[in-house]
């Protein structure tokens, strides 16, 4: 991580201290532990993990929409917020191959209003639908005072099932195995908080403006498109190779998400030139002055979630992603030696 | 509902307006029956269910621990807010007759603050281990704007499994039934906005009163009393009375809740002098000048769980519940004519 550039924007700056959450996340583990019978896994992977009499799993997981909810806001379409919150937990179920059985929201909001809330979860009952997960159950809460004025969060918790013998935690990988990173649609669900301030900010950007760099979209579209769901591509893939491991590249980026899969001692080396980096990620560097490891550990970068393959399964996981319309790339290999690099 | 003095605080003007949630519920409602498998029930009940092939259900339910955030914030003691959030789920369950598998959180707040953080989820971890369920992960968001300074919020997902046949939805409930109060621990997680707002601006208390009234505790001693689980009560209860419903009294008091498990055409009529209410309530009511009809549609009055039983099991059902230490009352009968009337 470079301090060299006084310009930088570093994440903490934008309110969100990263290494502190990190010192946290080990104390809570041991909390945790005592809590889970055997067999169960905790936190750490991208769902939870109970075990059930007839060898499958349960999978959990929860996650909030973050300060996507201010571009919703600034432009009033909310709607993608309801398809976010969906995909973004389908996606984590998916990391440890599990389907998805059914979702619950929470809506917390300084004040409710019922077509604010309706747009949100019209299009997580859309959402729903489309990754065979039943709407069981919501909370709305109204909290002034809790909330700054105006402002709302949404948070999704959707819980699945794995097959028996279908679980799938990167215990497998091996050395020299490919790295395929499939496509993602914009920034999804992470980073906002910094790139609002570097587009909005310092770079003196607005939501409507129509960029030439964005293919004619507004700054709003482009931050607006909803996280993408790789529920196809994966089952593609699946049926084609033997897939050790898998990543939903979240918060963290790459680097963090990808490890979080990889056995002790396993690392990646990540071809930065194996895909093109979409325009809005170096609009957001540019206008907030930030420097591309620190671009690389907040934002996803154009990939939206990982597998780890055989290397001689790379071409035909891919051809079977691809087939499925999503664009996918072998971005790298696992290698000795922990830790995702980049080269 | 009187509007005859005009120092009557309503909910409405403390800034929750529960005739809006109201009306956008049936809207939602329509949204979710489309994703919802056969046999499986969205909102309505305590908790949503989705039957297995095993002829078990899945049950589900989502909370926040709402302003009560407040009270620990001006007094420093967060570790309830955990314990609060766990219960209320685990008694959102129970009322389908469900046990806990597991428990997920999300921590949303202006800025983490890992020892307060910490504290909450060690109060989570131990409710987990007493309730019986494994706390299989959790979100942490950071949102400096969406948050008001120093504000947080706590929501918890929990995820429980009845055995096959083992469902209660008050379907079977027939006039005449008992119903059965079992005493809540103050006000649990509810009507914290209208308390508050009663309490220390129109009452100017402070959370540091000490007072006769309350048995010699601080008011902020008594508003942070965590919420009630009543597993044992309902286990003791289950195993010598057969019963046909059971309703968690959360926002909506007895009226709303009560109501939600009574089949259609069904009512209750409750005896008000059956119980008595513990005096934070009428400390809240005289403070804020709330009248009494508001009171009961907000606070859970003293009651926080109800169980409703065949009038011939009313005392067997009582006794049982007793022996494990709640203190418990016939607090009235079911009826025919929709609605909860009191007497």
């Amino acid at each position: 991580m470079s301090e060299r550039t006084p310009q930088n924007a570093r994440y903490r700056d934008a309110g969100v201290d990263l290494d502190a959450a990190a010192a946290v996340k080990s104390r809570l583990r041991a909390l945790v532990e005592r809590t889970l019978p055997a067999g169960a896994v905790g936190p750490g992977l991208f769902s939870g993990l109970l075990p059930r009499p007839d060898g499958s799993h349960l999978a959990a997981t929860i996650d909030g929409v973050g300060t996507k909810t201010g571009i919703a806001a600034w432009t009033g379409r909310y709607r993608g917020l309801g398809i976010d919150i969906v995909h973004h937990c389908a996606d984590d179920l998916l990391a440890v191959n599990a389907r998805p059985l059914f979702f619950l929201d929470y809506f917390g909001a300084s004040r409710l209003e019922p077509a604010l809330l309706l747009e949100v979860v019209e299009g997580m009952a859309g959402a729903c639908e489309g990754v065979g997960a039943a709407l069981l159950g919501g909370e709305t809460a109204q909290m002034p005072g809790t909330y700054a004025e105006g402002e709302i969060d949404i948070v999704g918790c959707m819980i699945g099932s794995v097959a028996p013998g279908a679980l799938i935690t990167g215990r497998d990988v091996e050395p020299g195995d490919a790295v395929i990173g499939l496509a993602s649609d914009g920034l999804h669900t992470n980073g906002y908080s910094l790139a609002r301030r570097a587009l909005f900010e310092s770079g003196r950007f607005a939501v409507d403006d129509r960029l030439a760099a964005l293919g004619g979209e507004t700054l709003g579209e482009a931050l607006l498109r909803p996280h993408r769901h790789y529920g196809a591509a994966v089952d593609a893939a699946l049926a084609v190779a033997g897939v050790r491991a898998m990543a939903h590249i979240t918060g963290g980026g790459i680097e963090e998400n990808l490890a979080r899969v990889l056995p002790a001692g396993a690392g990646a080396a990540i071809d930065a030139g194996a895909w093109a980096v979409p325009p809005l990620f170096a609009l957001i560097a540019e206008a907030g002055g930030i420097a591309a490891d620190e671009m690389r550990r907040v934002f996803n970068m154009g990939i939206g979630f990982c597998l780890v393959v055989p290397r001689d399964a790379a071409a035909s996981a891919l051809a079977a992603a691809r087939a499925t319309g999503v664009e996918a790339w072998a971005i790298g290999e696992t290698v000795v030696g922990g830790g995702v690099r980049w080269g």
